[in-house]
């Protein structure tokens, strides 16, 4: 099967126009079929605060009130994943920018009130996820960017989380390429010591994970994330690895390897 | 050749969550293909002004400095396309949201600065236009959904006129399909005499529109959009029209006409 990198960057490298311009440069280098997925970052809050929105987070993860939905919505599929698309086309790529609502790509529905009410949060409705449509556009040499914005069926809006996003798309492209997900951030990989950028776990399997987390080696982020990447690589995707933006040309690379490699 | 119809909605509806809900209602009953282009609407305006951008306008068009194409991409190609998107999606349609930067599907340069620098205002490269992806678009089933916002060749995003962009794809598609383009908007038609809905011009061809501007008829939003649908019938386009959203359905019939017909 052909390879296909399906490649999550974070909000650390989109508030920093200079890094997402060099990791952009990057991308276009990194030859063969790539999806991109990006999160929002720090735009949001600050156009939030601009208008007078507080927002309003638990446990790292956003509530999404009707009004912050229109805010993630404007940064998110528009500003940020605009900007890209019109860079990575200067750049040479035949890049296409889609939110999870346009082509019915990813369904999702409100997440369900349980101890604490997240709002307009997207869970996405994985076995009803457009597969074939992203097939079509990678067959047709373009690059698709994709913001985290989904929608339900009712036609509502919905913030949701980008690592999942690409975790899912990664599950359901595997029986029609070889996929590897790739995490970039602004660290080598999975650190032992969040103090100390050389510590980069080069391994990673779900004992270790499970130990480590016991021992709260990790951060509320990453911890979803992790599970977004066990879980791709038990439904079939070939190789996860979460590295630095930098290293995103090494990272696609499959005779080497930088970052944190994930096993079963 | 099959029918192709091209769909311009203005701010007026855009401005009216239940206008557009009951304009979306009627166009997913238009059978047949479809795009829908879409304008800016107040919004814009009034996001600029709480982040403290004062608008600038001159004979009726914006003037777009940085500030205001970052507000206008995530308004235009945020918030409103999605919307619009999401919404069509829930009432059965299989909408796609598209800026003029996606998929190279517009593309502009900046309006050079002659009596007056409009800033970051696009014109478009009509001969680039990519006619071939939105045919693939629609062969597929979908109904593509075009925000007013294109790139350059240097990744530059520019805000651009939307009645231009329906009139320019209208054109580029017109080898392809029998294209019907309609300017959708809160009043019946071309008004003889504005202050009277009733006064519709039932058909306008070009004599009679130099006769009329020359009696200052018009408002200055209706000119250029008149000059766009002259230049689309003059290129190929089947049948233009000018009507009232709520009769969309009456304006893609081919067998009588309401609103107001352009004749070469």
């Amino acid at each position: 099967m052909e390879i296909l990198h399906i490649i999550k960057i974070g909000g650390d490298i989109l508030d920093d126009e200079q890094k997402l311009h060099s990791f952009l440069k990057n991308l276009v280098k990194v030859e063969g079929k790539k999806v991109l997925v990006h999160g929002g970052g720090k735009l949001a809050s600050s156009l939030s605060l601009k208008l007078g929105i507080e927002p309003q987070m638990h446990n790292g993860r956003r509530i999404t009130d009707l009004e912050t939905v229109r805010v993630v919505t404007m940064v998110y599929a528009g500003w940020i994943n605009k900007s890209i698309v019109a860079e990575l086309n200067a750049l040479g790529a035949n890049a296409i920018g889609l939110s999870g609502a346009d082509a019915q790509l990813i369904p999702a529905e409100k997440r369900p009130v349980r101890e604490i009410d997240y709002g307009y949060a997207g869970d996405i409705l994985q076995e009803k996820v457009n597969g074939k449509f992203l097939a079509q556009l990678l067959e047709s040499h373009m690059l698709p960017v994709i913001a985290p914005i989904t929608a339900d069926d009712k036609g509502q809006l919905l913030n949701t989380n980008a690592d999942t996003i690409a975790s899912v798309l990664a599950v359901r492209l595997a029986s029609r390429y070889e996929v590897n997900l790739i995490y970039c951030f602004e660290k080598k990989g999975v650190l032992l010591d969040v103090s100390k950028d050389d510590s980069v776990i080069k391994d990673l399997d779900r004992n270790r994970f499970t130990e480590l987390s016991s021992q709260g080696i990790f951060d509320k982020g990453m911890i979803p994330k992790l599970e977004n990447a066990f879980d791709a690589l038990d439904k079939g995707v070939n190789r996860v690895l979460l590295g630095h933006a930098d290293a995103i040309i090494s990272l696609t690379a499959q005779t080497q390897h930088e970052g944190t490699l994930i096993h079963n």
